[in-house]
């Protein structure tokens, strides 16, 4: 028996009833027109999501699998990429562009910081030959969202190269319009702020990636765009489709258009809002320095001095059945990482901040009880 | 709504409710102490499924990036890999290779046919250097079985060179004890034999083929086993997993598991025979003219001239709930192919007999209705 707890992990997060109940429709041929229904009813939903007229597409892999999809679409050998590192996930990105061949050009920033329009313009005045732009929109190992993307879009458009975003930990979540910041590849995954279960990526893919794309040899048989293109049009996927998952995705989709993408960010945002405030009054400042980076989707906050990371997450998850997620790599014991995804509403941050404040208070770290809750609790009032 | 039906395709195929419904387990962090029971739990299943004393891992893909995962392990530029080619997964199999930078030795049969051993040692006796050998084990697209795959595993160790199997369409249904027949990376699918939905692949990974994918450079990261490997020390895949499918996986794994696998086998090989005296019985030929190729998990028959094959098909969709399929690319309106898989018994091949013969009746095919079906009982009697 495994037990139901509240997700508040940086994805997979919690699932609406109607979306978990969603798998366990009928198994179907995914060469037949029930299938090429819900292709094309998908299809519909994510142009809607992702702000585009492009085509888009459903790999049935994790978000990872959509970024190694893009890469491997757009880098060929010697191609220089350039890749602003700010955390994890854009290291892997720059390491995903190496093994292809690639040759990444780094911007290297401190951790906890984003890229700025200003530096990427200066590294493209002075390299020649980038063909794209390649950066992680909301850095999920520490809680940093570029704000300044629609600025660097406009750069990528000016100097004509590639733009693509990984955008797994943000879609759905907050603002994105793939066409109006001229996003040529954006990747989304499943098990985040859609709140559908893991097992699928989302990709968009513009006119002006297509050009690139269609002269790109030796793609990954899987991965190959031109092939799921080919296959689109009978609204069909290449190869057997996660089918269940394919379910869900739907349904989460039809949730996301019922509520509005504005509402769904402003909802999101004032949660984020409510947990910054709260955290921090109980002595858990941002990991971000800079407010105006701070994610709205990935709480990253630093552990106080001399609290045992591992062992309030375990207090939290065994005692009060609250999953929240530490830090990956060296920030593990450093950082706690609190998802802000999906269905998340006054009710999650509330029942999440208490949690955390009886498991701080169990670790004999001095807590004013019902601070961080009363904190929260203002900033929905307003 | 989605109405249900008998699908008897050659994957996905017929899930249990069991399988169905463990699908909407609670959403657990994969980070966490229950996914790593589960891990655990499918690992040890997985390895009594594969007969294998070596690695299992479980990727989030379709079947087909399992394959992908396996070439891009072993293969680098200029390699030299021999692949029987003898219908569609074949030649993906080469495709991939290539598309690898890897040289494909092809063995290029008649459609229908099955590589022999002989044929394999006749060329490993011409080429040097070649690394390895990559086959499929059951053409899904023709219906054939490499009966001579454990004569080929001998050959392969003889010579020191890997061995590289694609058992998608086979894996649970027929013999496959890969240890004994010295295969070095086999590959199945969830959504065939083993009776879970579609999205996730199985590997295993002998030995022998770690020290060669140790050596593999440039690996794309979503397919590097060598990371699979990394995680799975702490019982975790590296990259966020289909959760509601591992959850299926475990439950069908354990299904097969209170069967027993050579029961198991049994009950495929008597359905397919079935099936074969059956629609005999109604003209229909079986595609590979050599009995001893023809697969018990995918039935390829000849359609009878002046049958329509598609027209067939939906009826038997629309009006008697049946799924079957037609042939891949050129083969397409030219035959029929019907999975026996899974959960496959004497009811399943009866409905789906009866069906066709209905269905062939309404297209004007002369047929003397019942005798498909009274053939096919006369099979389980024996």
């Amino acid at each position: 028996m495994i037990e139901r707890k509240l997700i508040m992990l940086p994805g997979p997060t919690n699932i609406p009833d109607r979306v978990l109940n969603s798998m366990i429709k009928p198994i179907i041929s995914h060469r037949g027109p029930e299938f090429r229904k819900l292709y094309q009813e998908i299809t519909e939903n994510l142009k809607y999501l992702f702000q585009t007229q492009s085509d888009v597409f459903v790999l049935s892999t994790s978000g990872t699998g959509g970024i190694e999809c893009a890469i491997s679409n757009i880098v060929e050998p010697n191609d220089k990429v350039l890749v602003p590192v700010f955390g994890i996930f854009s290291e892997r990105l720059k390491e995903k562009i190496r093994r292809r061949g690639g040759v990444p050009i780094e911007l290297n920033l401190e951790w906890g910081t984003a890229p700025k329009a200003s530096e990427i313009r200066e590294i493209l005045e002075k390299e020649s030959d980038v063909k794209a732009i390649a950066m992680v929109y909301n850095e999920t190992s520490t809680g940093v969202t570029v704000r300044e993307l629609p600025k660097i879009g406009e750069i990528a458009k000016e100097k004509g190269i590639l733009l693509i975003v990984d955008a797994i930990s943000i879609l759905g979540g907050d603002k994105l319009p793939v066409d109006e910041w001229n996003i040529d590849i954006c990747i989304g995954g499943s098990q985040k702020c859609i709140a559908c279960p893991p097992g699928l990526a989302v990709v968009s893919v513009s006119q002006k990636a297509w050009e690139t794309i269609e002269k790109t040899k030796n793609k990954p048989m899987y991965f190959d765009l031109t092939r799921m293109r080919e296959y689109a049009e009978r609204k069909e996927t290449p190869f057997t489709p996660a089918l269940p998952i394919f379910y869900a995705l739907n349904e989460a989709l039809e949730i996301i258009k019922e509520e509005g993408l504005e509402k769904r960010f402003q909802r999101h945002k004032k949660c984020a809002e409510a947990f910054y405030a709260a955290l921090e009054k109980l002595g858990l400042t941002a990991f971000p320095k800079d407010r105006t980076v701070r994610s709205n989707t990935v709480i990253a906050v630093n552990v106080p001095a001399g609290v045992d990371n591992a062992k309030v997450r375990e207090i939290m998850r065994e005692k009060y059945k609250v999953v929240i997620a530490g830090g990956i790599g060296e920030l593990k014991p450093k950082i706690f990482r609190i998802g802000c995804m999906g269905i998340i509403s006054q009710a999650e941050v509330l029942m999440t901040i208490n949690a955390l404040e009886n498991a701080l208070m169990d670790v004999g770290y001095n807590v004013n009880l019902g601070i961080g809750t009363a904190t929260a609790r203002e900033i929905f009032k307003s």
